[in-house]
């Protein structure tokens, strides 16, 4: 098959989706993939840190004696629609280049990114940085376990049943948008609660929703815990990884008065 | 550890999710899980039907001869806070029935579902039957990969990025609540699309949304068909495993003139 588009030698980027914290919740897929490459790109947040991602994957892809790039991207809201911080942009373009160095060679290139591959993940801002230079390389993204399926799934709880809507909010919300979604929508997962933690409270129980939160801190992980009562995280400062499911609606498994929901 | 509400010959019912197709995309614990449990009590449509969920479980899962309830569960719409169909109620009661049966001798029962288990699940409804009749037997949930995030994958593209708000809509939508969520988030699924795709495209030609949507049909199975343009579906018999995705926002990755966007 002849592409002309497609130098022969360019490697493979793979961006890799290592689930939410325990290890024995990654794909088959995931741990192939991160197995057969060399190159691993990991995002850190500080110069030289050890990414989450990678310490996940570590667990379950033993060391080959593969190449570690760490990329620095600081940790910074993205608004899409408007410009880009230009502190940001450059971080990004800096980590793109150092990946093409490698695709260029033919080297395959294994980005693992926490959670999910396809949900808020910065993998997809390398990623456009590299198409900008070579829109062709080849790629392939493997989903990966959301925190906000194993927050659920610790609690025995689904996350949605039947025709309820879910809303999925990252960490950066406006109050009067989240009000609305919040009244609007079945349930609702709240990513990131960290930083308003006090705010998000007071504005749950406006709305009548505070019995119907739960809040996970580092889910899957050996620390993790649970607020089943979400008021006593107020005035706490939490875990960056923390995550509120609200549910509203329960399923009826009995007509009348005997009612059990779930 | 005495405690006088669990039968201490109790079994565990694990419900599992199994991904959306693609065996690959099994988590390690899903797999060790279905390995151990010498009965699966498996969801089908008809009776004596193969589920989907068996069929992707069994090939990660060698047959060690265990035993298969086919649990058969009626294709119903689910209203959630309403009362809920009778027959519907019925069947899961049978079910259920069946799963504690094998629970109260002390066997462990497996349940592997479709895609995630906390997304949609009728695992829920078997588990809510089950809990009303016997509310402390151990369950373990294990989350799986979602349909929608495969999808995305595919496409080698996010779900929802940055600041996005996601709204996860199933089946079971009315018109004007659909058009209040397309026109207010910022990225939508649609799940199970099959049944009104030309009424769907009609809604997102109206919006201005046409060009932001992806259809696919079976993902990750062999048979998998992508639609990059929605109206090249209109009047077809879609697959019941049908998922849309409705981006509007894109990330800049350039500030000025020649933006790339993703």
């Amino acid at each position: 098959m002849s592409n002309d588009n497609i130098s022969p030698r360019s490697g493979h980027l793979y961006l890799v989706g290592v689930g939410p914290g325990d290890p024995e919740l990654m794909t088959y897929k995931a741990v192939r993939i991160l197995s057969e490459a060399r190159i691993w790109a990991v995002p850190t947040a500080k110069e030289n840190g050890m990414s989450s991602a990678q310490q996940i994957a570590g667990q379950m892809v033993p060391d080959n004696g593969r190449t570690i790039l760490s990329l620095c991207f600081p940790m910074k809201k993205v608004f899409l629609g408007q410009e880009t911080d230009d502190q940001l942009l450059a971080a990004w373009r800096r980590s793109a280049d150092e990946v093409i160095r490698h695709l260029d060679r033919g080297e395959d290139v294994a980005f693992p990114t926490l959670g999910d591959a396809t949900l808020y993940s910065t993998a997809f801002y390398l990623l456009a940085m590299i198409q900008e230079q070579r829109p062709q390389i080849p790629v392939t993204v493997v989903p990966g376990i959301t925190a906000m399926a194993a927050c659920a799934a610790s609690q025995s709880s689904p996350l949605a049943l039947g025709d309820d809507v879910l809303a999925v909010v990252p960490a950066a919300f406006e109050d009067d948008r989240l009000r609305g979604i919040l009244a609007n929508l079945d349930a609702v997962v709240l990513m990131k609660v960290h930083r308003r933690i006090d705010a998000l409270i007071d504005l749950l129980e406006e709305l009548g929703l505070i019995d119907c939160a739960v809040l996970t801190e580092r889910s899957g992980m050996p620390e993790e815990r649970v607020y089943t009562d979400v008021r006593e995280a107020r005035g706490r400062k939490l875990h960056y990884f923390s995550t509120m499911v609200i549910r509203k609606k329960k399923v009826q498994v009995s007509n009348g008065t005997h009612a059990h929901a779930l």
